[in-house]
């Protein structure tokens, strides 16, 4: 459609809406005609909801979790076990971990993976940080929550390297058949590494 | 994840985005996490426009379409066919035309379409708008760009029934094979549809 057919307020918004991730040009115009269609009881408190989350959340400087308070309300549980510490890429995988009730330890977000390729080197993650949260002494477990893809797995023999040794374990979830999972889907390297880590029935 | 273990604000923003077509619970969390990295670049800018946008954009006194100006872009621009009048449900429908140009005169947005099932009138959508409007004597012809659903076709009725007449002739969209597609995937009716509706080749 023309630029000159629709508004520049509307279009903007629009523009603004195809950026958000699982939302494309199309999508956006949807998402743009519902909420007008919801102004009190979606548009104007998502509006507000925006502005006040990108004030008021804040990367936790303990573990990097973001919350709007620091620490962030998972350090603040005094009754999660401080000693198992689990590493992950991202706020979001995180949230998946605790969506599945999978950790009751402490997190400690790396922001991303190490990189060789795209020039991503240990100073441009939180790692240092790591480093020395291990070594304050508290911890006995490192868990590595990385991806099983070859950044992931570079950044867990990195992270293994320097942090294994002085009463400190480190070790990785462990890979093989998804729960529920169908042999006959999965790719020839997970069957591979599952059978490769075969346990006594 | 427990409902402690996210900060309100964030929590807050979460259940709004998932209030948006295309967006779930887990998609929401995604579009958040992604927000919040592009504070500045996305999430504020984003913040504003949604609040610009419900403050401006008005339903057009005329057609009914959203612009940020009364009458609207489409009805104030003198170079279409005020004389062909395209009647649609919803500002979607007239977008979906516009960008396929298929249509260079002025439109009639209803709001909705007669749903005696669901208790949908007449006076429930802008009917008596539309015949008063083409009462006035400029418009030649009717387009009844309406959805090949049971509602959408009560509707064309209704408003053939209440427009003919009077020097105004009333048109609906063709029915039939979609540009592009494979006869083998179309649903009976379609087919059913374009074989009562063929023409010379």
């Amino acid at each position: 459609m023309p630029a000159n057919q629709i508004g520049p307020e509307l279009q903007r918004l629009i523009d603004l809406l195809a950026k958000m991730p699982g939302l494309g040009p199309r999508s956006a115009k949807r998402a743009a005609l519902y909420l007008l269609k919801k102004r009190d009881p979606v548009m104007r408190p998502l509006a507000f909801a925006l502005a006040d989350a990108a004030d008021k959340v804040k990367a936790c400087s303990v573990c990097g979790n973001w919350d709007s308070i620091d620490p962030c309300a998972i350090c603040a549980d005094v009754t999660r076990e401080k000693t198992v510490l689990c590493v992950v890429q991202d706020v979001g995988d995180l949230w998946a971990l605790e969506r599945a009730g999978a950790h009751r330890g402490a997190y400690h977000v790396l922001g991303g993976l190490l990189s060789p390729l795209d020039g991503v080197g240990p100073d441009d993650l939180h790692i240092g940080a790591l480093i020395a949260r291990v070594k304050e002494g508290a911890v006995k477990e490192v868990v590595l929550a990385l991806p099983a893809t070859v950044d992931g797995q570079t950044t867990a023999h990195y992270l293994a390297d320097h942090l294994e040794g002085g009463g400190v374990s480190v070790t990785r979830l462990s890979q093989g058949v998804p729960v529920g999972g169908e042999l006959d889907y999965l790719d020839e390297g997970t069957l591979s590494a599952a059978m490769k880590a075969r346990r006594p029935a």
